[in-house]
C-alpha cells in the first residue's frame, strides 16, 4: 500500500523537473492513486482530491487521465534510460560498467518502487501512440545493457552463449525489485544493488570482479 | 491484454480441480477481468457476464469479489509450492534439483502468465486474513528454493555468499517472466526455462552442469 510519506521518501525527486508546482503535485497524486487502486479504478476526481485541488484545476494541466499515465511513464522511462546510459558510457571495462549499471538501476527501482510498479504494470492501459513511444524507449533501455554485455564478450571478459536472452534476464531481475522490495525489510537499496551487481557478473560469466576506477 | 483463448491455452488446466463447472468458469472469468482492468475496477457483475451467468448465479458460488481473488491466489500459490516441492524432493544432486526447480517454475510462469500477474500484482487487494494465509504459503515457496541452495552449499556444489538474498533473486527472476513473456515472441517457455536454469546455476556458482538422472 502506497502512502504520501512513502512516495515522498525516495520518489519525490523524480518529479523535480515538472513545473509548475500544481502539475507536479498532480503527477505525484496520480502515481499514488494508480498504485493503490489501479489505473482503471481511479478517476481524475480522485487524483485532484488527493492533490488538494478541484477537477477543474486538474484539467488546466492534464486533459485526460491517460495523459497523466503517459507523463508518468515517459518521465520514468527517460530516467531509466539516463541511468543506464550514464553507466554504459562511464569509465572502466565492461565488468565495471555492467556492475555500475545494475547497482544504480536496482537502487532506483528499490527507492522508486511505487512509481516503477505503475510504469511497469499499467503499460497496457496506455493508448496505442503513447504505448508505441514508451516501447521505443524500452528498446533503447535494452540496447544499452545489451551493448555492455556485447562489449564484455568482445573483450573476452564475459562468457555469454545467449546475449539477447541474458540481457532480458538482467533487466528483468532489476525491474522486479520494485515488486518485492520492502523498505521495512532487512536490506537497504544499496545492499541489494551490490548483491545484484555480483549476481549479474556471475550470470555473464565475468572472469574477475570489477576493477575500481 | 488477456483473451479467453489466451487463458484457455496454458492456463485452463490450473483450474481443472475446481468443481462444479460453473464455479470453475467464474474463476477463469475473474482472472481475465482482473488482468484486463485490475481488481478494483472489476465488479462481480462484470465477472458473471464474462462467464455467461447472472450475478445471482455467481453468489451461489462466491459471496464476494474478494473470495474470488482469494481462491485464485490460493490455487496459484498451492500450484507454485507443488512445482518447487516436486523439484526439491526429486532425484539428483542440488545442481540437478535447482535446475529442475527453475526450469519448471519458469515454464509455469510463462504458460500461466495471466494468472500469475493477477496473483502477484493484486496481493495487496486481499483482506488481512487471506493475505496472511497467502504470505505463509510464499514463505514455504521461498523455503523450498533456499533448501536446495543450502544443500548445494553444504555439498560444495555451490558458492553462495548470501543465501537469503540469492534465494530472493532466483525466485524474483522466475516470477518476473510472467510480466515480460510474450507468446508471440521468439522464445518458447521451454527455451526460457532452459536458459534460466543455466543462468541460475551461474548465480549460485555451480561447479558443473547438472548431471542427467
Amino acid at each position: 500500500m502506497s502512502t504520501a510519506e512513502d512516495t515522498a521518501g525516495g520518489e519525490a525527486e523524480a518529479w523535480g523537473q515538472v513545473t509548475p508546482d500544481a502539475a507536479r503535485r498532480l503527477l505525484v497524486a496520480a502515481v499514488e492513486a494508480f498504485a493503490e487502486r489501479g489505473y482503471h479504478a481511479t478517476t481524475t476526481r480522485d487524483i485532484a482530491g488527493r492533490a488538494g485541488m478541484s477537477p477543474a484545476a486538474l484539467y488546466i494541466h492534464y486533459k485526460t487521465k491517460e495523459e497523466l499515465l503517459h507523463r508518468i511513464s515517459r518521465i520514468g522511462h527517460d530516467k531509466a534510460l539516463d541511468i543506464l546510459r550514464t553507466a554504459a558510457r562511464g569509465e572502466g571495462d565492461a565488468t565495471r560498467r555492467l556492475a555500475d549499471a545494475v547497482s544504480s538501476f536496482v537502487r532506483w527501482h528499490a527507492g522508486g518502487r511505487t512509481t516503477a510498479r505503475v510504469v511497469q504494470y499499467e503499460l497496457d492501459s496506455l493508448g496505442p501512440d503513447a504505448r508505441a513511444e514508451i516501447l521505443a524507449l524500452r528498446r533503447q533501455v535494452d540496447a544499452e545493457v545489451r551493448g555492455i554485455v556485447e562489449d564484455g564478450v568482445a573483450s573476452g571478459e564475459f562468457d555469454v552463449p545467449d546475449v539477447h536472452g541474458t540481457t532480458i534476464a538482467v533487466l528483468s531481475l532489476c525491474i522486479d525489485v520494485a515488486r518485492w522490495f520492502n523498505v521495512d525489510g532487512p536490506q537497504t537499496p544499496d545492499e541489494v544493488g551490490a548483491l545484484y551487481a555480483d549476481l549479474v557478473l556471475r550470470m555473464v560469466g565475468a572472469k574477475q570482479s570489477p576493477a575500481q576506477t
